[in-house]
């Protein structure tokens, strides 16, 4: 298969979308070849019919947003470990895809948004910038000003991901299913596009998040980033 | 069975953790005999060897908390329709239970928390209000006050119930299963003890609501509470 993810500078691969995707083919067992694609040239996904990346191709199976590559995954791996544990687990999850979209990447994104444009492609530094402050309405730099004043706000709304791994090792039980991976991916954005320490040490979500970065032979791990 | 669940002024009954118990009691057709529980006394408990209200008895066993009396339940009636679905689901509604612990009792407490003063048993009013006011450092009609400027926040919070909605009927998918009954409780905490109106009427979430109060033949709906 191969994967069509967002670049980054250099080998810097920070989107969220892109590492849940990456998570769920590792699960799977699928080996992949990656090939970036920058914000400001979507050619090589043209033929998905729609501009939003990462995008999926298997033989001639075109398949775009991150949880639709999951649900594909599943249903053409049936042989594999199961991403979702079945129907209603699966429609679980799309609550924790939809809280993790909604609450947490907007939290992750207030913190290290300037810093994000560091590590984007250098083809992509000015479509970043313009199409970002188009959506926060101020300078990116304004935008994450003042950033350790919300990191206990942004920690807060971790609570119940917290609260739950409290009962359990993953959102998937004892073993991780995709719904680890969605969380996994916010977190792992903020650990590959900037310094900035997001989460506390002592947090039961960093230990959840370290071993996560150990999976698969240390795959998330392996991926240049700063120290988690 | 036997549930002992919180008492109310008159016929009303509105905690939260009851509604997810009695849902889940309703899906697996068990039947069971209520008992209420004054906060000031929990004597009639005293055997679950804590103070929690719901407690579930079966035979000799007793059960508390709402979460591990649904994995009582599902054990117990196992020929029954399943409330999780598997241990992952169970796994992915176990955030589900942590997030409308966390997040969605913590706002709909702020909007209705003097409203349920008028709906708790005569016996528990003193207790109520000194207990509760204790949590929040302010008399109740101070905590409640203004609640209409905090109405869009938390509207806002319901966003990933919504976005979720959106894709799927229930949060089990094509059915609902214990996570809905979760999520109901809280919004029937409201109903069943204010007439503060916290949903707008052309909300999605309104009309899973609403869809949840028919279940059962229409026991949500039966309840003594306000429209919805």
């Amino acid at each position: 298969m191969i994967l069509y993810e967002l670049a980054g500078r250099d080998e810097f691969r920070f989107s969220p979308f892109a590492w849940r995707t990456k998570m769920a083919l590792h699960h799977k067992g699928v080996e992949y070849e990656s090939r970036s694609v920058k914000f400001c040239d979507r050619s090589p996904i043209e033929k998905s019919g729609q501009e939003r990346i990462p995008v999926l191709v298997d033989a001639d199976t075109w398949v775009h947003d991150s949880w639709s590559i999951a649900e594909y995954l599943e249903t053409a791996c049936p042989d594999q470990p199961s991403l979702f544990g079945g129907d209603t687990a699966r429609a679980h999850a799309r609550f924790i895809n939809s809280w993790t979209d909604m609450v947490l990447n907007a939290g992750v994104f207030g913190l290290i948004v300037r810093d994000i444009l560091d590590h984007v492609h250098p083809d992509d530094v000015e479509f970043f910038r313009s199409t970002r402050e188009a959506r926060v309405g101020k300078p990116l730099e304004e935008a994450q000003e003042g950033r350790e004043d919300r990191l206990v706000a942004f920690r807060n709304s971790l609570q119940p991901l917290r609260q739950t791994l409290k009962s359990q090792k993953y959102l998937g039980g004892d073993a991780p299913s995709y719904a680890d991976y969605i969380v996994f991916g916010s977190l792992q954005w903020a650990r590959c596009a900037s310094p900035f320490q997001i989460l506390a040490e002592d947090d039961i979500v960093t230990n959840w998040f370290s071993d996560q970065l150990e999976l698969f032979d240390g795959f998330g791990r392996k991926a240049p980033g700063y120290p988690a």
